[in-house]
């Protein structure tokens, strides 16, 4: 990360130094992954203490840039923070012995804001991994496709997916796979299981993986096959098309999460579906599934340039149906735009 | 949980009442996996706030047993440890922010230490989930042999292995899957990437899955084709193994995880190799992949019926050979069994 950004999150977080033990936090201060070390930042800069098994890799990764690579673990930790008052922790990444342990020796306060506030903004090198993670998504779910058969389990669908992700390149999922046969889709975050495809069925499947840490995001529901019992479903599947697009097309930088929701709710209203609009918008994406900025009723968070987010409206409808058109987006010149350009949201019929 | 396992859980913890927010702990005290609700264990019993999402699953999986289902959220399980004075928490597993926030009416004790002296213990139930995910485990991999290909990455065989687990019936995997190709072993924790599979080539896979949250470990290295450079190798794979069948034969209940754990490291000094050992023999299996029993050079935990760890000696010699042997084990009637009975242990070459 650069400099001036490292210096802008410790003064937003009014601490003497931030003490940084967790994974994806330490991965997005340095850029550097590792399953342990520590991250202190200060008014000195940046440093990043690692053990005999990362200090190579680190040293090399991290040669010319804003981080400086310390030798050692957690004593040496301490030490660089010796005689700090005010210590930034992050705490929903901390747990409470650690919160103990340290609120001996220090004042803590909660660094996560300060973090948070930087977070929303991405650089062109996370759009760039974000973009990626959702290339291989896509591509993945093309792969998919023409393998899956009447009598498959969501657990079987599910796993072909995942295989498919990983092959293309991905490290793993971003998430648990979502795959719903027929009327499962009705639950959003029904629990993939041993449902078998029938002809004739909707299937939905929400799924992400990961590239470098960055997360991707997208839901997709189609036909497997059409039994000619699916009036209800292809109506309310271009509303919920149609409520999706009109975020992309209407929703501009300087508006609200608010306001971006209220677009797509809007949209079901005029049809009497907003009722079943039962969950948000959308949510940031970035190291982690789930950031900000959110997309509900009630954030009053202003989209600006470089934010990263689902657009994610859904029907549900118990027990009987339910719809759900995701891409992952990114605001840009003023404009949202969708990473996703691979898979068709036209209703796709095997 | 039977009623009298969860009454001594509550004594041990030394506070009027258990409160608990995390995954995997609620599951243990339950039997019930949901993604969101609140236990709360007192001298009255135990109860689960679930709300609407999983209430009717709850009541229906919960009937007659010792815990009670109470609908709700967080302010309904605030009400059920309303007066109480002294709150148990699992430290571990519980944020700052949480820790803050029941701070101010409570006065916390970490319950992680009762807990943790009741997951030692694993019920006949317990034991055969695991036993079910270690039998998944070997099946994968007996199918990922065949299919193994010169040219092949790391990565890919991973995704193979991880497919045929899930295909099997897992609900994933217990760790991130390592697959090293040569010298790549060495590293004990290598990062699983794109280095392409030649004849001649070690490969060591440490790797495991989830059934209904309980995991197997499991780590196998083998040949793929003998391009007679390996005596080395192979003099030392002998010896490996010999140190991982002697715990298993030797290893009693009543002995220390200290004991366990020299039985394999005396056996390696025999042969100069016990400082190429550089970690424990063992660790205890459960709901997460590292629980408790240790069975390293400082562990004074005795070893007892019930108990579930693995025995995994390795060698490592850096930039040139890694070779490790890992089953699951179980300690039953006083001695150590594998629940590994399909895969072989005899060096294997393709």
């Amino acid at each position: 990360m650069i400099a001036e950004k490292l210096r802008k999150i410790y003064e937003n977080s009014h601490a003497d130094a931030l003490f940084i033990e967790c994974d994806f936090l330490r991965r997005y201060l340095t850029g550097f992954y590792s399953t342990d070390g520590y991250v202190i930042l200060d008014g000195e800069g940046c440093k990043f203490v690692a053990d005999l098994r990362y200090l190579e890799a680190a040293e090399k990764q991290l040669k010319g840039t804003a981080v400086r690579v310390v030798e050692g673990s957690y004593p040496q930790a301490l030490e660089l923070i010796h005689g700090k008052k005010t210590l930034g922790i992050p705490y929903p990444f901390i747990d409470a012995a650690a919160y103990e342990r340290l609120g001996k020796d220090f004042t803590l306060v909660d660094c996560m804001p300060a973090l948070k506030d930087a977070m929303l903004y991405k650089s062109e090198e996370e759009l760039s991994l974000i973009g990626k993670a959702c290339d291989i998504a896509e591509e993945a779910f093309l792969k998919l496709l023409p393998e899956i058969r009447e009598g498959m389990t969501e657990n079987e669908v599910a796993a072909l997916l995942e295989y498919n992700m990983r092959m293309l390149g991905a490290s793993g999922t971003s998430f648990e796979t979502i795959c719903a046969f027929g009327p499962n889709g009705s639950v959003p975050h029904h629990e993939t299981g041993d449902t078998r495809l029938r002809f004739g069925d909707p299937i939905l499947l929400d799924f992400g993986c990961k590239v470098e840490g960055y997360c991707s995001d997208i839901t997709r529901t189609f036909l497997f096959g059409d039994d000619k019992k699916h009036e209800e479903f292809k109506r309310t599947y271009d509303i919920v098309l149609a409520a999706h697009d009109l975020v992309r097309e209407n929703l501009v930088a300087g508006m609200t999460g608010k306001a971006g929701d209220a677009i797509a709710r809007e949209h079901l209203k005029k049809f009497g579906l907003d009722k079943y609009f039962t969950h948000s918008l959308g949510h940031g994406i970035g190291l982690q599934i789930h950031e900000f900025p959110n997309l509900s009723p009630r954030s009053e968070q202003v989209i600006e340039d470089g934010m990263v987010f689902s657009d994610e409206p859904g029907v549900y409808l118990a027990e009987k149906l339910g719809i759900r058109i995701e891409d992952s987006m990114y605001m840009k010149g003023g404009r949202t735009h969708s990473f996703m350009k691979k898979t068709q949201k036209n209703l796709l019929v095997l």
